[in-house]
């Protein structure tokens, strides 16, 4: 995944002073879209914000959730502008920033739960599953969302049901939505393990129905990598839920706790279903392997069936071509015949043999 | 297992608010059922209940234990009214309708311990193990058992039991129903472990008697798939009974806890037993394919042996069938039968050579 | 091992209330013997049993340790009467009686340890290795032991020990006769280890040296599969000696610790020996699959070498057997030498080049 | 890597006491040399030192943090005296100088915090990678860092940055100092690894290309050989990094934690990315595999066709090529094209029944 | 490794009471060697003990280091009078005694610390590992070292260090001692695992220069199974050293707690290198087996060419030999020349084609 990418970013941060803030995704031309939404039980605001002053941290006494919505993390500015007026740690930002960062959680004493981690797209052009970089920053009484700017805005679903409703996302806080943001997510993942799933079944149709070829390798190897990269982006997110529901950080109400809870136990699920997936991979490639090896076996039969029934007749053939003066056989007027008689006895001798030994 | 429904269950819930309820199952036409067993040691009542509203929490102090025995979980007004009457939590009502749902125990401060978990059966029809959602929730007095609308209700042997005799489930309690329900299902996944054990010695026989041929190596695949399904199932019921025991619920009694204890440890021997056939089945691949290398090596020996006699033998009569004028051997009298002498001395030759090799 | 055993095991027990007493061992014909061996540092007696009722819980100031060794588990009515003399939980007399239960350690209340646990025989007859249940229960001052009526008592040594001289057997309690029954079984599986052992080094010879053959592939299964159940047999018995080490049960005596510590060393010995021969049979497999190849290798060249020599030869003879009118070197008084003396050289040449290539 | 070197690191040490200094590693010429850096926030001083007793234990109220780079290792003498001069444990002096010492940490209390690492780089002269031995120790206002005596300092950036500004390294004390020459090393891990990565990118393409050669399974193996290698290098540095984050040492300032808390992270994602290669090169040996069993697979079917065509069409001329004087058919006219009309009957229907088969 | 040994040990212990001594090793004619060597800093005296009764358990006020060097423990009676001098635990001497018994700790109630392991030695008559058992008795004031009788006293270069100088053996106590007779067995575990690391240099140099023939796989699998018994010795002395740091027991002296660490530290290192060998091992399997299916793959790239040249071009020559009275071919006066020339045409192609395909 993202090949050329990867090498660059070591070359971008290597000698820099730690805690650099340096942009390492791919390149992006559009400007960074920000919006604000700010909701309770009983009203909303959603505003595209436009001045970067504008982003400021909400007053600790209001009754409004405040969600800023960042979409694209390529500009510096944009994000080192954020982190003062919130007042974030730089190392915070720097995780902000760097699209290679694993999915991780940091509870800064009690200010601030950062979590980051990847949403999952498959790419229908390439063809491959594709990661963005995704991080969630909560506050009291906020929460800021970073993305990478790419097609759409994927929190658009949220952004929808807190206008549609109020319902249990304008009624619960700003760690309610940092559930509900990370719930999107993980749904994402639902569905790209289901596209593996499909997939799966496909190849295992195939394989048995032994209609497999040279390329059935190839995309189960390819299968494989992108089941050890969808894990490896998934694997982290459970004990960051632990951490979460252990830690009892005041930040996190405790009605919303049963919520993580739930959403712990659709990744202990979908990793449950990519370890199965992986374990039935390496049953398919001992199938494809055996089928193979059968073909092999069923092509070295005819060879053997076609040379041990021809070879010892044309010897025979060759025997009364040869051209010695004195060979009484070739002067009988029935040899000829005699000797097509006993090359067919042979014959059928030798499939007789072969079909007894299960050859044929 | 279930493929076609998988794929729905992730369209189904994606974009819809958590804690929704959906049935993701197999489409169902029958009504659900719904008996209400009471029971002490003295009496019992079994009704089928038609009205919702007469599904109601007991009386706190009644000496007997209720139990209603939902047979179908696809209609969501019945799973929503009980929710209400029994005054369960949503995430556990969200639990018990998706079948989706793997196996799991939760506490609900200690007024419910909500248990979820899978029916295993051997579909003769379709030739394949089939899991059926089951939930059971145990209160204060009172147990609700969730199942899905299949062929038959699973529970019917311990009706039986209880109407029966006064025995140990009738003078015990609600806690003591819920053990005597889950060994009904265990009891099951031994059935489902003995019938594989028995495939396994069919397998075994048919390959070490070398009457293994192409299918063999699906078989024993299928066998593998079918085994990692039922320990996925089986596995996480040990962690339960777990919890039941350490958690020390004041829902379970004391002296219901040796029966728990006793249950893990059935749990235990099935989870032994399925590995120890995982172990087997790839120990008999191994057998497989040296078999079929050994095939493979028979059938060359064959070809080579047929060959090398015969190809040289060829070469000889060749020689004597080419047309020279001047090649003195054809014209002497015993030249023929020199040469026909000489093959067999290099037939026997090569006969004898291969023997000693061990290749005949 | 006792295949069809198992499967009536569970039609035996399923839909029976739990706690039910079912034998589902091997039937036999024989009356369960009980023994009881009354015992202290001065004086003995050995009395054989006939009236269960002469069973009794003895008293609990006696000086001496009574053990009552039960040859017989298939009686139901023995072992519940012996049950109810001795007040035991009916859980531990079903595990008495069930010969499919695992080794395992249960503690009742610091008045009773029960330890069940197998005895493995190698039966030549069967040329398997068979295990027998063996059951301990010990309680204030007395043992009781129960073993599967098979060829002959078990114990017997353990009696013989004690009749024969006064030593540490007679000096100390019930719980040092417990070691020293315990150590009896881990001394005979010493003995199939050992026995094992002999087996693979026969193997290894026969494998390195090249004389293995189609079976032995089946000889390294089986053993592979005796071991997994060996393993599987005595890998519990580490835990529960761990249990006995740690619980500090009163009524094992602090000098008897050192003793089940060293039996606990002696288990682990055996289960090292195990892994470490299983560890050789997948490197004896690699080795046998090797050998195998070399031999299809070699298979092989002697075909190529074969063919490649001969087929142009046959090529160039044919040739000269064609028979058109106007071939000039039919004619020559030399050409059939030429041809004999270049079918030389040809052949000369590609024995040289094989012999360079390493194939000859 | 570095093989004869390390027969000679037993022998050398073998039979000496415990504790003795010696110098396992490459000879060296170049004398040992030393820098001293001092700075604070408001100067820096750079020294090199060349009188050995110049190396001294700074005053411990100085608001200097005191570096003493020690480049060259091999001296006995210069590692000793400093030894004594800062009053450096002898098992510590001991382990700077023995460059097979794996890496490890060790606080002596609370005094002195040791830490030993690997430098890796990658040589092109000699295309292996090659770890250079680097010791680091930390106490009250001071930090001395020892490395081999190689190419270049590999902590010239590092001093260039105290030079260049007053930055964070300035602002901090020897403990951030400590964190940025550990930074520096593992950012070169960094750079190994994606090296790596970029030549198992290459590889993959290769092989999924078909391009793969005898060789690749070589390269495969070296590559394999130098992840294991690199892994046994950087794992134990997250231990390391896991005790200075537990211990909480004295000389660890608060806020030099979460500099080390990401330090590790690094590492961690290192790790992982050397764990999906090791996985990955598995991945690929089976498809070069299965690309080698195509090969030979179709290098099978051309024999089999052209033999089975051939071989019977040849066996039905030789017929005919027979010397038997009463042939009729030879004597009929249109004889000889009704065979070569059947010949090329048998001929396409071969190749269709192959056709059909799949293998042409 | 030493198996005929092995089968007898069972054979002599079985049935007799646990705790008895018995010498399982193999048979020895020389008489135990014992040496009492007793120094502080200042002085000490180097014994040959004839008379048993000369052991005796040193004054508890003695400023001397009592270390009692036993050469031989075939000897039942030399081990057990020693065991009485010096009040030893019955199971303590049986262990002794014991050379199958795996290396262990145990601390008898901080008055004695008991340490059994083996020393290893390459035994260049057998071309194998010998292990020799060795047993160390650390108590107030005084160690007993027991040895196998084998060559020559393995302790004897720490008598020397003793003899020689007044260094740092000679300044501690016997807990010292003990950590110096036990780092002498660990330098020569060190020893073993650089022969078995030379040897793989040369076997991987043989193998990747496909220099590897049939034996090389058996030498993989004796070196295999050689690393195995090693590391089957070694790992347990990981735990021991732990022990002993973690116990705190009052005769070992805090000072001498760094160089047990030191000891673990190296134990670490070796286990590390065995590790990396066993894999390397497998990895150069897989190398070889590689090289071997290329083998074959080659062999049968010659057979099909050969073939697929040849064969057609024959059944072309054996069509013109056939005797039909009318073949016009044969009658024109070119025909020969053109069938020649199409062989020749025909020859080329197929050399175009295999060379385009990269066979050739």
């Amino acid at each position: 995944m993202s090949k050329h990418r990867r090498y660059r970013s070591a070359e971008k941060t290597l000698g820099t002073s730690p805690g650099t803030l340096t942009y390492v995704g791919a390149d992006i031309d559009h400007a960074t879209k920000i919006k604000r939404i700010e909701y309770n039980a009983t009203e909303y605001h959603v505003d595209e914000i436009v001045k970067l002053s504008a982003c400021r941290l909400p007053n600790e006494a209001t009754s409004f959730v405040n969600w800023l919505d960042v979409d694209g993390i390529h500009e510096q500015k944009v994000v080192s502008v954020i982190g003062q007026q919130y007042q974030l740690h730089p190392l915070l930002l720097e995780d902000v920033m760097n699209t290679e960062q694993k999915p991780k959680i940091d509870l800064y004493d009690d200010t601030v739960v950062f979590v980051t981690l990847k949403m999952l797209h498959h790419s229908r052009q390439r063809q491959a599953i594709e990661a963005e970089h995704v991080s969630l920053v909560l506050g009291k009484n906020y929460l800021i969302s970073f993305q990478e700017e790419r097609t759409k805005d994927i929190f658009e679903t949220v952004i929808e049901r807190i206008k549609a409703s109020s319902g249990k996302t304008r009624r619960n806080g700003a760690d309610y939505l940092l559930y509900a943001l990370m719930d999107v997510i993980v749904d994402h993942y639902l569905l790209i393990t289901e596209r593996i799933g499909e997939k799966m079944d496909e190849l295992e149709e195939q394989i048995i129905r032994e209609q497999a070829n040279q390329q059935t390798l190839s995309i189960l190897y390819t299968l494989k990598r992108e089941l050890a990269f969808i894990r490896r982006t998934i694997y982290p997110l459970r004990d960051m839920i632990g951490v979460l529901l252990r830690e009892e950080s005041t930040l996190i109400d405790r009605s919303t706790l049963p919520y993580l809870h739930d959403l712990s136990d659709h990744i202990n699920q979908i990793i449950e279903s990519l370890d199965s997936y992986r374990e039935l991979i390496s049953g398919l490639m001992d199938v494809y392997y055996s089928i193979v090896s059968n073909r092999m076996n069923s092509v070295m039969k005819t060879l053997t069936i076609v040379s041990a029934i021809f070879i010892p007749l044309t010897f025979i053939a060759g025997i009364y071509g040869m051209n010695f003066d004195n060979m009484p056989e070739l002067r009988t007027k029935t040899g000829y015949f005699w000797v097509l008689f006993s090359m067919v006895v042979i014959a059928v001798g030798e499939v007789i043999y072969f079909k007894r030994r299960g050859w044929m």
